[in-house]
């Protein structure tokens, strides 16, 4: 395995160890792994040779214990904070990262690594097959929930980091939070699953197969092999991200925002413009979401999402999976996320307390709906910096 | 004004007066309107010479004081009961409309009329412009849930039914039950609002959005002209449908009906196929429906939906858009239907309190969802039955 920092996949350039780093800036990292051993799936596909992105803020300590991986949502990637290099805006957690914040970088080694499947820069169907020398497209293996997380830890070896000191995460994040306690539980200290589910329920599925739906029936997906015909199924992933988008918000926020409120005009149209404020909103969503997302990726991240089931393999029993978990963990969930809605966190409470985990619980009140993890929301801060100021006192990291 | 029975529109056959029906069996109407006096839509547009198709069951009796109008809802038609012409399945109201039934056709007269902008011979855009000899498309005037209701008014008109018994209806069929109690509060002795609301929500906007960008992304929709280049957009159709058919169902039925069951196989096949029932279900639901409904009049109904507020023309004042209203009134809604929730019933409630109706409220505890007043609920057949019969004894009908 090499170490590459801010190059492109199958360059090398010089390992660099993270305590090396000079200032507690961001740093970009680009590593191929399983070049020696490959990755095998949950597919039973062997990955070799990939390449895995991430990105780190804060310095690693001397032994190595102040590590916290963020694993990121769907639709987000590894910029967690300062400006984005493609959408040139703030990273996705800009509020909860960085000096003296939540996720104190003046404090902790934050690392966040885009998952196996996505567009920027990790192995994902927009990357290039190294057999085809052309992009991966649908050749690409179908990936899961518990094969981003593999691959994270081979990306941990790699830096030498046994034990995170806490991987917190929302929504798919919370997954890959899951999947880590149910994998690698002695590599855990603390864990945080935010608005997030122990599997994905038949409405889940629902909203993701119109999705993938959209994007398949977009002429310009070509089979997925758009790339080629230099083309991108715009129309296609614009629409799944509208719908994806409906279901982030509540239905209280989607009403105090927009209501029935115009959209530049003192009267309804009467014809298909976009009349109303929440029409034009939506659009934007999706003509944005565009930009920055690959649509075959979108196609893979939801396929895994919708494939994750912890307790599966368990019979159904999930205090199985759960088993040797002695992390300390703290759920978190918001009354309007009706997306991952509160019962789903009280069943991950449950079978933690069944198998003897050592877990908190809140349920932050909330109007955001399901996005209000990634959103101003004050409560939910105190609550995960108080849970992570005290995993820090018990881990014995200096305050 | 022409009363044309089974004729397609544009012919001429005898006007036949309902109460002359030899038998109690459907009778199919097909009548041109406005053909001496045009109806002048909310858009300003005035609509001439334009049929409406609509179908009976039972006989209307001498005074004409027995007729119900049932409304139909966005994806629903005039067929309630009996084997649909086009589907060949039962009508979509078989379990409450007919001999002994809730709405019993052995003592009213039920009338179900095709909305305008629909697809079943009402004029919409599928149907035949008069002035161009070529089907409307999008040169068809948007329209509103009020225009719906004008039109069913002149259609009673001219079937010499002063009053209606009972106007009842669920989801858009309940908008257009308390528009009428709007419009033409004398006319109605009694009305059933059904899982409906008093306006569209953002949120209900927004998934309508999401569908009518569906159907308009795809190459075949042809800027509505699709007619012309003789095929369809099916795939955005579907889509539209998929995405609706979620929002018809609530979690737990969902969950009931599918959780996480596999699609004919015994484990997940990592790829795109419809791995899960609740994928191959949805995937059946959006092709069924392209086989019997019309793209653009999807668009121009769920407009209709969208631009519906009646107190918007009352400075945001229900309870003054039912000033007037005498009517008995019996408002229903279902636990767990999220799409038009309780709170938007009981909103309507305290609306026609404030102006003073005869209202009474139930709020039916159901698995179903939204389509529950479509679906096996007796309990909910229990109280509409009550409200009918209560109503029909204070009309002075004969049981």
């Amino acid at each position: 395995m090499e170490l590459t920092m801010a190059a492109p996949p199958g360059d090398t350039a010089p390992t660099r160890s993270p305590t090396e780093s000079g200032n507690q800036s961001a740093g970009d990292g680009l590593v191929r792994l399983g070049v020696d051993v490959p990755l095998r799936l949950d597919s039973g596909v062997e990955l070799r040779d990939f390449p895995v992105a991430y990105q780190t803020y804060g310095r690693l300590n001397a032994d190595k214990s102040n590590a916290i991986l963020v694993c990121h949502a769907l639709s987000g990637d590894q910029y967690l904070t300062g400006t984005h290099p493609v959408t040139g805006r703030p990273g996705w957690w800009e509020t909860v990262v960085g000096p003296g914040k939540v996720l104190d970088t003046d404090r902790y080694f934050v690392l966040c690594v885009n998952v196996l499947g996505g567009c920027m820069g990790t192995a994902g169907p927009k990357e290039i097959n190294p057999e085809t020398g052309r992009p991966w497209g649908l050749g690409f293996p179908v990936i899961t929930i518990a094969d981003m997380v593999r691959a994270q830890a081979l990306l941990l070896d790699h830096l030498g980091i046994e034990t995170l000191f806490s991987v917190v995460g929302g929504s798919m994040g919370g997954m890959q939070v899951l999947q880590w306690l149910a994998l690698y539980p002695e590599r855990v200290f603390s864990a945080a699953p935010i608005a997030t589910a122990a599997y994905h329920s038949a409405q889940n599925i629902a909203f993701h197969e119109t999705g993938r739906q959209a994007i398949t029936a977009d002429p310009d997906w070509h089979q997925g092999d758009y790339i080629s015909h230099d083309v991108i199924p715009h129309r296609g992933l614009a629409i799944a991200r509208m719908i994806a988008h409906i279901t982030y918000m509540s239905e209280s926020s989607l009403h105090q925002k927009f209501g029935r409120k115009l959209q530049d005009r003192e009267a309804v149209t009467y014809g298909f413009d976009a009349d109303f404020q929440v029409e034009s909103y939506l659009r934007h969503q999706g003509s944005t979401f565009v930009d920055r997302f690959d649509a075959n990726s979108y196609l893979y991240i939801t396929r895994a999402m919708d494939y994750f089931d912890l307790s599966e393999p368990h019979g159904g029993l999930l205090a199985e999976a759960f088993q040797g978990v002695t992390s300390r963990i703290c759920v978190i969930s918001f009354t309007t996320d009706w997306l991952y809605p509160t019962p789903e966190s009280r069943h991950i409470v449950k079978a933690l307390n069944a198998s003897g985990a050592n877990v908190s619980f809140a349920e932050i009140p909330s109007d955001f709906g399901h996005d209000a993890f990634l959103l101003k929301e004050p409560e939910f801060w105190k609550v995960l910096g108080g849970f992570i100021d005290g995993a820090a006192e018990h881990r014995g990291l200096r305050g």
